[in-house]
């Protein structure tokens, strides 16, 4: 038999199939963040074992939209942009493992499989959505500037319900893109069991950027609404004080990470 | 901490986000089926270890289009059918493990995410596609009937590609609805290592459906068509002598199968 | 020059790119109707001139929902599904020009640009949306069958919020499909002056089917929830009374109508 | 009855639902143009009477990719980016009215309902399509700068087909964007008659922006394929020698036109 190839499924002789190609990816992209603090126990709730709630601001969430262009090494992604450009919402919280502050995606929804692709190996819980995002550019007909003034609109819906609405509007360049990203990210990945008893494979992995450039982060003022719906939790992380809202235009790499624990 | 629920990602302490329900999951729909002989080489570019060819008619293929509504044990899905209505395009070949015979998916593309995940547990390697069937109606103003004379036509496209067209003319009521399909499925389920060191979890698992029924599967003439694309190698297995063509409406339940090997 | 062909845009030698071929047009479809009384007053907001409330029941609306495979005369786009297949929600009510009831359609939402070019031509107020409605199946797996305990959902949505919601439950066979869909189409064309003086073009149309088959007709218990949207006045059809929820096939040719007024 | 509002259908006593509001329009966003010639003959195939072919270079198109954000006077849309975000292709030649060359749009696809509606009014023969365009970002971990050696990839596709793919390679500013879409557009506006004897209404319209800001202008290298497919006739645009290549980013006001003649 021929040696299979391909980083991920469908594997093949020549592993031309696989959804994705094996890291490093790439990225470029616009961020645009909303921090805010929920109730403690609505993120602890959202804490599988072994990890903890974060001993600071506990209930600190960010709800952050990324509007996208990636690759591979191959870079010829760029050239087929559908294959290059996605865009996705996730929302982050901070927890804590053996005395270590992590950041954790607890939902996120993405608009490509490539993208759920990646997740499947970073162990982001990628849902499909529909998220839109307003967009900066150098004439102001239609669009905002990255400056002050520059009003953001964000959007996030699934299932043709929306979920999440944000309005974030520029004030003035910050130190910070917010702080409960900041941290190397705490996933789990897991497999249930085929026959139904638990899981056949669960472990605690870490990872993050493994390179990275930003140009200058703007904050200001921010709106978020979120909304009900059957088959989702994030209105559960009911919105109390608002932080801050952010944008930052990033360059990042990405490549891999650690298990912390096999559970 | 509170208990974790949900059968997958995103786990929490209700369960309501995961991205699917618990097993058993039930589908009604149609079948349309091109079956065909393609040089057994290329069936063999796509078995990893330990499958092998099937020692019959090692070259056969299915390519199936199937138009689906499901649900789980509730059925709310079916008042939401945004989150019941799917479509998916898939290839089966067989193949052989410790004597048995399989079938075996190679490449499968569906159109909504709870489909994806329940791939995930099933060791579906699905991918997002565009698929469209002809569907039967008891007017036949825009519709074939279900019956001699009958033509389906069927697409399948990925990322604004044409993958695949098939179109099959019925003839005559069949013994059955194919033969490549007919085993229980043999499929891997994979996680590669976040460190990058091979696998961190792989292994053989077999399931089937655990209800059946159908009507009369019908057969006739058949076209297939496939095309090439950068990432996918469906085209690969080209098409040699075509078997025939069929369509049948089934109704399936699903739950869960066994591991046939830990790799 | 050459002549120019083509019955829609864009116009060439050839006519092929046409938006849509000639009529007539045929149809094969599901329709789920949702038929209730809101303030007539509400009606009236949507009735230009000519037009005026029906003399009899003017507050009754039909919601209906329609799952639909359609072609032209060369039966072509049957074998290329993508180009047959679409799904629409329409809002009718009736309305009276010199005397005679007409239906209207105030409100349609779609999901290919074939149906909005259709519209175009027969002054159906198109516009893109997601519509979704559970489909009956032989396999009640995952599926109602069409008859009594039958159960059917059905959602509208347009920019990632949804406009409406029905559930209907059949109960029995009903002389009729409703009765606000049941006359010929009045409807206006319009196409707005280039440099901003009023309308360039106006007219008010009749039409219908000219050909039609049905089986028979369902009618049962009916649930429709209408939600507010910023470019949107469905909502303002506030539901009072449900008059009744009704199922039906059908299969329709429609071959033009005739002008009433120009305005 | 109360006065009817509302710039397009569906009109209403408060004019909220009509599928866009009154001009002006307002655009931002960024350019991607191939410029080549064809055989004249393939242009002429798609002038209708009274256009003649332009009296120099008659053969010259444009093939334009544009990813825009788009908004009215009230900038609302803005805020909820899914109703201000679309992207386009569309394809230009030049001709000749009484003397005078224009620039007329021979076929375009968009991604939103909103487009369609403008360009009904506008005399766009809009179709529905999904375009990609590769995005210039400042940090170049996945994306080209704008600049030497920044190459931009495109693809346009309709029901599942790919109908073009372009690649452009910038080499150096350039005084122009091209010249095939520089001049006033001329555009036909026409409804067939609904008894089906020929047009009820048809118009030669022309219109331009009526406000306009650009960046630097790049040229470069250029390539452009073009596809086959049932229902278009873009491929016969056949190309011949490539003029080049172009990439500029844009802010324009859109704010009517004038009828050059009724027909």
């Amino acid at each position: 038999m021929p040696a299979m190839n391909g980083f991920l499924y469908p594997r093949s002789a020549s592993g031309v199939a696989s959804l994705v190609p094996s890291p490093p990816w790439f990225y470029s992209g616009d961020l645009l963040t909303v921090e805010y603090r929920t109730d403690p126990a609505n993120v602890e709730a959202l804490l599988p074992e072994p990890l903890e709630l974060a001993p600071e601001d506990p209930g600190a969430v960010a709800f952050i939209w990324a509007d996208w262009q990636s690759c591979s090494t191959s870079r010829e992604e760029l050239l087929d942009p559908a294959r290059a450009q996605y865009k996705e919402a996730f929302v982050v919280v901070r927890c804590s493992f053996r005395g270590v502050t992590y950041s954790r995606c607890v939902f996120i929804w993405v608009d490509k499989d490539f993208a759920i692709g990646r997740g499947l190996h970073q162990g982001y819980p990628k849902k499909l959505g529909s998220m839109w995002q307003t967009r900066p550019h150098p004439f102001a007909q239609a669009a905002p500037r990255i400056g002050p003034g520059g009003t953001f609109g964000a959007t996030l819906a699934s299932y043709d319900r929306r979920l999440a609405e944000a309005v974030v509007t520029l004030r003035e360049e910050s130190e910070t893109n917010g702080f409960v990203n900041g941290h190397p990210m705490a996933h789990h990945r897991i497999l249930p069991d085929i026959a139904g008893h638990g899981d056949a494979f669960s472990e605690l992995i870490s990872s993050g950027a493994s390179g990275f450039q930003g140009g200058p982060a703007w904050t200001g003022d921010a709106e978020l609404r979120l909304f009900e719906a059957p088959t989702e939790e994030v209105a559960r992380l009911e919105v109390g004080e608002i932080i801050g809202g952010y944008f930052r235009q990033v360059g990042v790499e990405w490549n891999g990470g650690a298990t912390l624990a096999r559970l």
